[in-house]
């Protein structure tokens, strides 16, 4: 696998000149100026990712991402582990909320085996790439390896890299594992400085016992492991997970190739503050989707200074509202691409 | 025509049994309870609008419906009359970004003239269901006499039963008319109580001095017309439009056949207004899209106890928000249909 620093050093930011372009496109079109809102701040956003004043988005896929959490030993959540490897089978027979959703807005679904928890064979069409059978109890040292934190980085960007080369041109990434809403808000906590306490929800929906639980449990995987907030690779060996690397990797590798990636929830934005610390400018290429009702996730968007397409009141994951506001952004394409404007539709302007 | 008391009169509300049903539903899917946020909500509400456990949107259309407002001649609007035609004419060739954005979510655009003036020919595609050539200025008397206001329900109730029979089992309204967002505030105030100061704002991008102007118009039609806001057909006729009473009669004539009318910006919700007046239960049958930025979108709404499923800060009208969250709609009802339950995927449900 090519090293992660291949990826960062070939990597540019935004395209200003584009971007400038598509706005001034967007205001000959016939509508008020800037009356379409968000979707004319799509639109050109995405020209400055493609480097193009008109850009369209074609094939389109989204990566889940599934890995277990040694955490879960502490009483973190309210479904059991081996929920984990189950939804992994239910992705591969179409019956998640992922699948439902992606060929509703008519995206591939990747699902990829970052380090669940079981040995078995999976059925086709699910990609394994396991870098260990879940992570370590955070609670108690480094939730794994550095080298396995590369590992996870390199496969998430070479997995990136493959598809764009197939022909994808936008990215969502998405992620299962039990647990995991523990390792996001503990990434979460280090990066943006705020209290465990203040970043830390309740998850696929713990009561308040367990959610006093679990802000400890993360209290303690910080003092235990220090994870260091300038260091990205350091502070997603010590308190995160296989999928949150593998994730990271897709947002570093899609970044590096100039391709969008839509997050989806928290723990998807736990994976774009590890990137944005290890590689500023991969921001550039990342659209926030939807608000989760996680707490933290806000504060992570606001350190990433990214606004959210939608607010759904979702906290599902899996890459739902990140499907969701990729086909919003392929309709913001379309405006820009396929609207009259002012002039060839012989229509008047503002009065003087 | 059918009289407008016809639809009225054949009205029942929501299915509730079928709302618990679908609720049930809901929670048997492979995801923690919910955790689709207003997906779940859709999906739950459209199961009271069609009376089933499971709801589908097949085909689905947008009204789209012109006229011009007697009001601009005081001077309340950013751009001249004229464009009401000539943003007619870019619907009927496919260059609006109603058109587009329906063609990329897969509804059929349904333009209709109901009052637009100008006495020229409409090229194919375009429905002609004048009621008037505009409206009166309402800052002087009434903007149309009440048999007027009459026809404006009962064409559009006869366009929405119509197309229903054709097979369309969604609808969405849009509107088009310079000028407009004045009725619509004046109605709004009339309707919710509000000052007109609270519920006017910039429709098409007017400055200070211009909206100053609009508030006092609105002021002044409101204290020359008196109209009276436990009668919709009143309100109507002395501080509506064609279109809106066109958008209204939509909606009591799709209520009465239990099919969905998915409202767009402010000057639909003042459609709806006028609806809920002369219908209270069409209002069970009403899916609010989007919030808009004009200020009184949220206090009708409020008024019709209605939640936005999207805020894209979207101010531009033609129906363009509503057909976005069609296409959610459309995405909830799969989730419904097509989602493996913890039973039949043999996922784990949660921990005692």
């Amino acid at each position: 696998m090519r090293p992660i620093e291949d990826y960062v050093s070939r990597m540019s930011g935004a395209d200003s000149g584009a971007m400038n372009a598509a706005k001034r496109l967007q205001d000959t079109l016939t509508k008020p100026q800037g009356s379409l809102g968000k979707l004319e701040d799509i639109s050109i956003r995405l020209a400055g990712i493609y480097g193009v004043p008109r850009p369209s988005i074609g094939r389109k896929a989204v990566f889940t991402m599934a890995a277990d959490h040694g955490v879960t030993a502490e009483g973190v959540s309210a479904y059991p582990q081996e929920v984990t490897r189950q939804m992994v089978l239910n992705f591969a027979s179409g019956g998640a909320a992922i699948n439902v959703l992606s060929r509703h807005v008519g995206a591939e679904v990747k699902v990829v085996d970052m380090g669940v928890a079981t040995s078995e064979d999976w059925p086709e069409g699910i990609v394994n790439r396991k870098v260990g059978m879940g992570t370590e109890d955070m609670a108690k040292g480094p939730a794994m390896t550095v080298d396995e934190a590369k590992t996870c980085l390199e496969v998430g960007a070479e997995l990136a890299a493959q598809s764009i080369q197939d022909g994808v041109n936008a990215l969502a990434i998405g992620d299962m594992g039990i647990g995991n809403t523990t390792a996001a808000s503990a990434i979460t906590a280090t990066v943006s400085g705020r209290a465990p306490s203040e970043v830390t929800g309740r998850g696929t929906g713990i009561d308040d016992s367990r959610l006093r639980t679990k802000v400890s449990v993360i209290e303690s995987a910080l003092r235990v492991n220090a994870p260091d907030p300038s260091d990205g690779l350091d502070v997603l060996s010590k308190v995160g997970g296989f999928e949150i690397g593998g994730m990271a990797g897709v947002l570093i590798g899609a970044a590096s190739s100039r391709v969008p990636v839509f997050l989806d929830g928290f723990v998807t934005s736990s994976a774009a503050l590890i990137a944005s610390v290890i590689c500023p400018e991969s921001v550039d290429f990342m659209i926030a989707s939807h608000l989760s009702i996680e707490p933290g996730h806000e504060y992570a968007l606001a350190h990433l200074d990214l606004e959210p397409v939608l607010n759904l009141h979702m906290r599902l994951g899996e890459g739902t509202g990140a499907v969701l506001a990729l086909d919003i952004a392929d309709a913001s394409c379309k405006v820009l691409a396929e609207m009259a404007t002012f002039d060839g539709a012989g229509v008047s302007g503002e009065c003087e």
